[in-house]
């Protein structure tokens, strides 16, 4: 059974990047994946007149395309998880040791979080600021559970079977889930926190950050262990 | 001749999935086709305020996004059929047996109507009621008649010359088939019965069902039998 | 010097087919294609509410997907022409004989009117009618020109260079050509006549007609004779 | 370590091209990249009936597909640079000479330029014109800054990892920061004087271009220096 599967989606030809390097590019990918989530938010409202729908549209063409370029080229460093989701995946399935895990989790926040603030600065908004936008109920957790479970079977589904298409895939997956689910699937514990920080369009009130959370961890752990039986590694695979 | 060629279409490293792992790859991927195909539609009636081909555009790239993730990754399971169809194509063709083509179509629909209430519970609508949506008349019929038809049409020919481009193939087609038919293609049996168990954007009503499934079920046969001629299988390809 | 370039893009594993294989092929991917450009112009007319933009993003998408689609699996065959100005090119460049060239630009009119009738009869419309969306002056023949000269460039450069992407390629040009030209890129001769042949948003009057053939066919030339000198053939390439 | 990154980021099958067509490939890749930016916003105002959100849809649309278009059948030519800073990054790294560099900035702007006044045509303006839209202020310069940083980091993460997938991963990335950035993501010097030369959709006022060509060296210089320590050149790669 692979050791690093996710790690080797896309086949490096180098030697095994260094920690330093691996964490680097999970802050590089979370700064500019959830600068495009809010940024692209903003442009969205600020342009639409008023039409959510087509502030919709933009969020999630910005979003879809930046997370099939930052997959592709920074997978075969990081494994491009940019969400703490991914890594508890990783982690569970033991791609990943607890202490490296951790440390993705604190790049992924802070990078991110900077990808936040260097959005507000780009549009010249208060760079601190905090969200309240209302996203509460039991549907809106419901939603991040199907949302997050969706997320981690077409990632491990498809570095199972067609490893090279995962950046597409993931992108995709995204751009549908911002519309099939009523929370517009964050998917994604550090973007939740960091989007409680932008009282813009896809922003979130710090109060229903929990409810976002609980929504994806559940999520995440019925997908890991679904997969381990759907997506069988084989012994014929080493 | 190949035995399996929908099932081949992304070649599998793993031993031949067992019957259990199959359905449940076609369950799987009929919840969240249905589910999307739903909840894209409510998100999209919702946010557009009125404006319906801005609704129809959010519709169309969800379906088409996450037809292409779920094709990419459950192909090499069961086909990814996830449509009656689909299945009744692979059955004419000899590459799937009555008994499991049965239980193929029963999941499809059971996996694809839980899809189908999980979006109505995302978006906190009664789970469950019927849809009121009249769409009637012989040019529905013929429409969905052209769309099952070129849906065929592009599985076996891309199956047949291009296998790994079906996963995008599938997705590109259905995304134009939502605009260039006056049915919105839906081009599958399943996905019929359980839109008319949905009172919003994407419904059916229910008595317009079975002419929509004539429509389905004659473009079907009529793909097969062109396809059989046009796809000819050499038989320098064993 | 590769003697069937455009017929070649993509790999055939089956032995040469036969001529009326490769008709059929026109005629049906014509069928779909122009069907498609009517289809979705009628549907994002009717659903947009007076927004032509809308209207023209739905057409857009649904051109640039089923040329994606048809291109991948018809190109085996016939090598997906659709197009007398593509005839024409391979004409000129001896990947086809003359007789072969009139027949198919006789079944790309024949099965692309079929499809414009498809698209009246699916949408509830009289079978027979002609337009009146005048599409005049200099600028439009200007605008028809390198829309043409791009496209038969983009064919020729990615046949040369990148095969396997030709199907991609095609659609990307096309779904660009909607916008950054004011003719809205018709870019094929058998197009131009059959949309003369439907007053939709995809029309064109029969007086305008010949200033759009003058502009692609000087375009198609001006590209022919650029491509044969930047694309130029290796003889490395046998 | 590779002489040649970007140039071979497809690989070329033919003898190295000559000069006169290199500089010719850039010349008319910039010609359609520059043309269809202008033609496109033109297009989008003229129909979206001031929803300036659907206009931009339109233009982002148009522009990654065009992208995706010349770059998969330039690159095996130029390297499909069609802007200076591109060029820039090939000069540090020393991928090409200072004189070849000197030729490619200027047909960049001369074909580009020819592209803008393409488009004017095509839609009857004024072919000389000068925009009178400002975008002036520290946020602009700052997001040309990390637009041009992220395309940069784009082009050698992507050339270094997945050099096929060098074309979509470009167009994505430019189509996402459309929307990301408050400036629409220029990214390129030589499209922000041409387009100073349009007061169309797409246009800057003259004054702010020096504030936009900092923004984007500065974002240039930054992601050399990171990228040759982020996607190092392993010795057993030759």
């Amino acid at each position: 059974m692979s050791e690093h599967l996710l790690r080797d989606a896309v086949p490096r030809r180098a030697p095994y990047p260094g920690t330093a390097r691996r964490l680097a590019a999970e802050a590089l990918g979370s700064f500019f994946l959830f600068g495009t989530v809010i940024g692209s938010g903003i442009m969205g409202e600020t342009l639409a007149g008023g039409n959510v729908a087509i502030a919709l549209l933009g969020n999630t063409l910005a979003t879809g395309a930046i997370l099939f370029v930052l997959i592709t080229m920074l997978a075969p460093i990081s494994g491009a998880h940019f969400n703490p989701a991914v890594t508890l995946t990783a982690l569970i399935r033991r791609e990943i040791g607890a202490g490296e895990a951790g440390l993705y989790t604190l790049v992924q926040l802070a990078g991110g979080i900077l990808g936040v603030w260097a959005a507000h600065l780009m549009f010249e908004l208060p760079v601190i600021q905090f969200s309240t936008h209302v996203r509460s109920g039991a549907a809106q957790a419901f939603s991040e559970g199907i949302a997050t479970f969706g997320l981690i079977v077409t990632i491990l589904g498809t570095v199972r079977y067609r490893p090279a298409w995962i950046a597409p895939a993931v992108g995709a997956y995204i751009s549908a889930g911002y519309w099939f689910t009523s929370s517009t699937s964050f998917a994604n514990p550090a973007i939740t926190v960091a989007r409680a920080l932008s009282d813009t369009f896809a922003g979130i009130a710090l109060p229903d950050v929990p409810l976002f959370l609980a929504g994806q961890i559940v999520g995440t752990l019925v997908a890991v262990v679904l997969c381990q039986w759907l997506f069988v590694a084989e012994p014929d695979e080493g």
